[in-house]
């Protein structure tokens, strides 16, 4: 039998859309979109609309929605909350629809639009996701966002943690570097994982914000079964 | 004291330029260019004229130049020799212009054009080049070449065997993901580094093309005191 490829992305910039049409890519951007996104899910939210402009988001909060959004970690004034993960809660989301404001993360989804589906990954529904993945007879491209265009340790030992269950299963083989390099970082990290972030630029920036309340979750397995999806540009739970 | 900024790029598409105007920028694309470049100048050569298109190669060859040039790992038909560090031995080079045909490096070059000092590197050059940078009081971002704007392992490794010996110095300091993830890969590799680079991409590359026999040569540490480095476009030696 044929092995499914495996391969991992470190970054927006490195993102070949043409090699990944028929493979499912898993977006990973713990510190903290993803683990939010999970978050929100695992409380119930019916869906989540990611919009880029802050613009966009405003008209979303008029017509009623609520909105969670921030630029550089700081709440909008017109927001609902912010995008930490605590924010999240069952009383706030349950059975809404969250309007999501990101410029990263809308980047990401459009840059990946092409690919067969594209999944929400976060160490919160880390083997959920691996067991969905396997029952998929699909490639799979673990797609770290980065910051700003660049390399980051914290997207990137979670992909290795993704690769890590991916390749024992026997299902999957790969033969890129960057999904080696991940799993070897991971192997170096998951001992300590949290002393292991203390280094990562994203750790700093978040304590510089007062932000970095919600690492501990964002590095914690298995919170939730939910495995978010884009449909049609929206996010939904991937069982309903 | 302040110390200097120590920063690694994984690849051409993630360099940004304008961040280091006032870095030195070292070259690392060990499998097997930069190891080339430093073995023709342990071997006595002049100078290397980088040039990027074939043609061009072609038109130096007509006015008598030495030149190297392969295409996908083959030598072209024009060509004194190909890209393989064993090509550059003292009885051809020494005293010699070389003209040396690379697509992906002249790129490169271009790239960091704007920076303060380009030169390069190799597992070959690295405690000589580490000593020189250190006498330097000057940033240093190693910019991995990589393969096809992808990350690869061999440089990573490289520039991770650069950053221990220069952070070692206490003269650095980084807040760069990139070189942690390369200084934690390194120490994975370095006990055993022709093992580790077993599983890079490009060892299967060279295998499959019969060009891998000078993987152990360019995975050696220390084998000359050269550093070249770029000066009006053409790589000469640093000491001159």
């Amino acid at each position: 039998m044929e092995k499914r490829n495996l391969e991992t992305c470190f970054s927006p910039a490195l993102y070949e859309a043409d090699l990944h049409l028929n493979s499912i890519v898993v977006i990973i951007d713990i510190l903290r979109a993803t683990s939010a996104i999970c978050t929100a899910f695992a409380n119930g939210a019916a869906s989540i609309i990611p919009v880029e402009g802050v613009e966009e988001a405003r008209e979303y909060k008029r017509r009623g929605y609520l909105v969670a959004a921030e630029r550089d970690g700081y709440i909008l004034d017109f927001a609902d909350f912010g995008n930490s993960p605590f924010n999240f809660t069952r009383e706030k989301v349950e059975g809404k629809t969250i309007v999501y404001s990101t410029t990263n993360g809308t980047g990401i989804i459009n840059l990946a639009y092409s690919a067969e589906k594209i999944v929400i990954g976060s160490f919160l529904n880390i083997s959920a996701l691996v067991r969905w993945l396997k029952s998929q007879d699909k490639d799979v491209i673990l797609f770290c966002a980065g910051w700003k265009n660049r390399f980051n340790l914290e997207d990137t030992v979670c992909a290795g943690a993704f690769a890590e269950q991916l390749l024992a299963s026997d299902l999957y083989s790969t033969i890129c570097d960057s999904t080696h390099a991940a799993l070897d970082l991971w192997k170096v990290a998951k001992n300590d994982l949290p002393g292991y972030i203390e280094k990562s630029a994203q750790r700093t920036r978040l304590r510089n914000k007062g932000l970095d309340d919600c690492i501990g979750f964002c590095l914690t397995p298995d919170l939730t079964e939910k495995i978010p999806v884009i449909k049609n540009g929206i996010l939904v739970d991937n069982n309903l």
